[in-house]
Parts: C-alpha cells; structure tokens; sequence
C-alpha cells in the first residue's frame, strides 16, 4: 500500500558534519523516504528534532529547491532577517540558489516533526554562521576549499 | 520570510475534469504553492478537501512521482487493494508509471488539508474508475483517444 509506514524505515541520527558543528544535530532523528517508496524525482525526509536538536547549521543549497512542512510540534525557524515560529501546517520554501541560509531549532520542550523534500541534483552550497561549505559530492570543507576530516560513518 | 502566507495565496477549486466527473471535486480547494515561492524543481499544492470532497478522480501520473502528507483531519485513500485511513502526520507516495489509481476521499463532517508534491514533467496518465485519461500538455480524454470538451475555465 502507498501508504507509507514509517515504523519500518529506519530512523538515523548520522551525519557527516566535522566536530563541532555536529554537536548541534546530534538529536536530529530522521527517515528517509524516497528510496523505500521508489520516488527519484525528488528526495523526501521525515525528520523528528529532540528538544534542542537544529535540524542543520544554518545553510543553503546552490542548485536544489526545498520545501518544509511541519506535521508536529513547533520550532523556530532561523533566518537572516530573524526568527520565525512554525506550528503543523505551517511552510516554507526556499529556492535554489538564494545564500539566505535557514534551519530550524527546537527550543520546546517537546519532539517537533517535519517532512521537508529537495528537489534536483545536489551542487553543494553553503552555510551562514560557520566556517564550512558542501560539495556536489557531499563533502565538507572550508570555505576557503581545505577539506575537513571525513566523519566516521558507524 | 520563506514562512509561506498561505492566506495570501490564492485558494481555487476550479477543474478542467469534464462533467460529470467534476461533482466530486467541486469541495476540493487547492493552493499552487511553488509558482509564488520561486521553486521550479518540483510543484506543491496545499489541499482542503470539504466534507464529501474528493482530491481527484483516482488517477495515475505516467511520468511523475508524487508525495503526501496529511496535515489536518482525516481522509480515507481508496486504490487497487481497498481503503486506507489517513491522520495527520501520515505520508504516502507513489512512484511514476504505477497503474494503481488512489485518491483521497474526505468521508469525515470536517474539512481536512495535505500536502502534495508533484515531481518531474507532465507526460500524462490515466483514471482508474471512469473513461477517462488526461494528455500530457494538461487535455482530457476517452480512452480510445477522442477528447473531451474543455471546461469552461471562468
């Protein structure tokens, strides 16, 4: 059935973000769901943010659109211009390209959830706040291009 | 702000679907959220369905993935193998070229919204319960071909 059951997906806390800017995600728990479903015109996530959890560094994306919406919980949603609460129903968009980076923090006390959905090829991008940018191979570097350590992946 | 307006963003429940087999969208009142958020990788469309309201005649899309989640309220999804209540928070895709129609059903006495997004380029698909495909450029159709008389689009 298509209808998906998100039970059986497996929920992961990984990242490939170098020490310390992974300290931030580290209760960012999230499932992926294009490739149980067999979708490949886009990516989709199911992701749940443990309270304190930010859903990324502060970033961009250069040539992929995305797309959130909340289903559960609130959390605050970062920005250049300032900080936006979002509540289930609420959404935001960003287009490719725009270097206006954005996450989302959960600062309640409570699990907040999103679906958010990528569209595209990745070709890297950037973030605001620290000093790193990733690569069209999903790698993590300087802003200045020196790579970072490869993460281990466990 | 990327924090989507919603209320700003114009509400429709126009069809192209030739009578009769509009009646049962007519309750269906649908948001195109990518156009007035820049995104062009994939479409978004925020969905109320009113009490009895259908999304869609029960449909296949030949060549575009496409993604769901509930946000508020309730709907039944009807495809090949029966019926399937959705809540909020639960998703459902269906992967491109799949001949097994769904659609959404609200059978509730409350208005209930989703999510949906569409991927890919339009190259048509087909109905499950009614003569009917529709073409790629957006026309329907009998199955053998003979089109139907476009709707007025007032």
């Amino acid at each position: 059935m298509p209808k998906l059951d998100l039970q059986s997906i497996q929920q992961v806390n990984r990242t490939g973000y170098p020490s310390p800017f992974d300290r931030e995600v580290a209760g960012r728990w999230y499932r992926r769901l294009a490739p149980p479903s067999g979708l490949t015109d886009f990516g989709v996530s199911h992701v749940v943010l443990k309270p304190g959890a930010w859903s990324s560094q502060r970033h961009w994306h250069n040539g992929e659109d995305e797309f959130l919406v909340m289903i559960e919980g609130e959390a605050v949603l970062v920005e250049d211009e300032g900080r936006t609460l979002l509540r289930p129903g609420d959404c935001a968009a960003w287009p490719k390209g725009s270097t206006n980076g954005h996450h989302l923090r959960n600062e309640s006390d409570q699990d907040c959830a999103f679906i958010v959905v990528g569209g595209g090829t990745s070709t890297g991008g950037g973030y605001s706040d620290v000093d790193m940018i990733f690569t069209a191979d999903g790698k993590y570097a300087h802003k200045d291009g020196t790579p970072y350590p490869e993460a281990k992946r466990s």
